[in-house]
């Protein structure tokens, strides 16, 4: 049972489409925000061949890159209006080879805090109507406030 | 002082190089082999605005995916001939934001093995003449034999 | 929701049993069985002096011990008979400072496999009737057939 | 080749060992201070029946336990007068099995920080005049300023 959390901005989820829209990287693999609420991110995108490893699956990397940005996103939803958000450091095990027509990446908090916020992230691989699991992150965020150029 | 790994094929480099090929992301990424020696691989890459997070650095994900690469391909320059190299897991640790002109992920081998091997990566951003360690990984790969579809 | 999962050995709680009375930290840490299932196992312990950090908390290595040997257990569970289990990586988030009388550490089998098995694990911290989540792990565990000396 | 540090704190070592004694499950594990330099803390512990794992090598949890130790104060000695350390996340990998007669295991900074501090640690063990490596952790910590019953 996940916790009930509050957000700080009322904003919130216009804070996360705009910070999105800037991380240029998520145009790059076709990915878009899915569910957008206090403590939770979901991050969409399909297959390309522009995205693969050798042997034709998603690249861990790119499992990863959807995987932060959904842990970083549902951090940015607690946190204050004039923070941004930054990774520490991930975790990810990668539990099949990411094969599917689509992946869906969630991102939830499972601790916040003024400075650090940790989150938990799970990537499913999707194919017709069936999904799997593919791999599990645990990440550490920290809210930054008042460093030039870092905002959102 | 790095150990000195012995390759089991005569032919890696070319092995890492023709697998390398086949990873549809390195492409996306503009990333190019840069070294390939017994347990080290670096791959570097260029900055570009489709690669980038919020604030214009380079996503972490990027970073993780060129560095995932670097450190799978370490490990595969000494495995057997029949194997195939997949991430287990990895984790990074963030150590200044990603900020720079060019990059430079290196992946070296800690400890190989005929199942697991541990490598760790680090991550360099260039600025001019400068360069500043911006990421540290370390992962754990397994070389896998004799699975359908799934070689180099 | 959690999988269901089939054990290999219908003596797997005996065997853990044993193999856990043979780990001699377990002991010096106070720490007891409190649940053995397929794919799940729970490990408890009494705060004492002699497992503290400066603090006066659990040491964030004792809490880790606890975690790692009930995700160790919980992956042997799932074992063939013959195997023997040896952690590969784990990563563990400290939440929270780990102040408690008591503690309950899950190991919770996430993806079993023939070699690899994949476990998370909580630590709660317990004072009188309330408990509070102080620490999530994620760990890599893998099956050794074979090996001398390495039983269990 | 390790980046020099300046200690903010003229008596660091001191700092460091008032905290170290503080910490009980320093004692149980027989643990001791055998280096203390600005980024740099090593700890050495013997093998004993109480700190193993089920095959009589060390448990992966007292490897933890000692270099999360190791790490903290390596951390420490950089931080200001009045900050207490706490670790945010660490993970280990454990490269071979803990067999030895002795233990030493080495924290290391790689990047300090005002609030983050990023740490590597690697744990050898000893057998007669022989030494090898068999974990490596990376963690994050934290100096903590103002919190009540949280010092050193």
């Amino acid at each position: 049972m996940r916790p009930v959390f509050e957000p700080r901005c009322a904003d919130y989820a216009e804070r996360v489409r705009a910070s999105f829209a800037r991380q240029g990287v998520m145009h790059t693999l076709g990915a878009k925000l899915t569910r957008i609420e206090p403590g939770a991110v979901d991050i969409a995108l399909d297959w390309a061949p522009g995205l693969t490893q050798q042997h034709g699956f998603l690249h861990a990397g790119v499992v990863s890159t959807a995987l932060d940005s959904a842990c970083g996103y549902a951090g940015f939803t607690l946190m204050a209006q004039d923070a941004a958000v930054l990774t520490i450091e991930f975790k990810i095990n990668l539990l099949a080879p990411a094969r599917g027509e689509r992946f869906r990446m969630e991102g939830r908090v499972i601790k916040p805090g003024r400075t650090i916020t940790v989150c938990e992230g799970q990537a499913f691989a999707l194919q017709g109507d069936q999904e799997h699991l593919v791999a599990t992150m645990h990440c550490t965020l920290m809210a930054v406030v008042g460093r030039d150029g870092v905002q959102g």
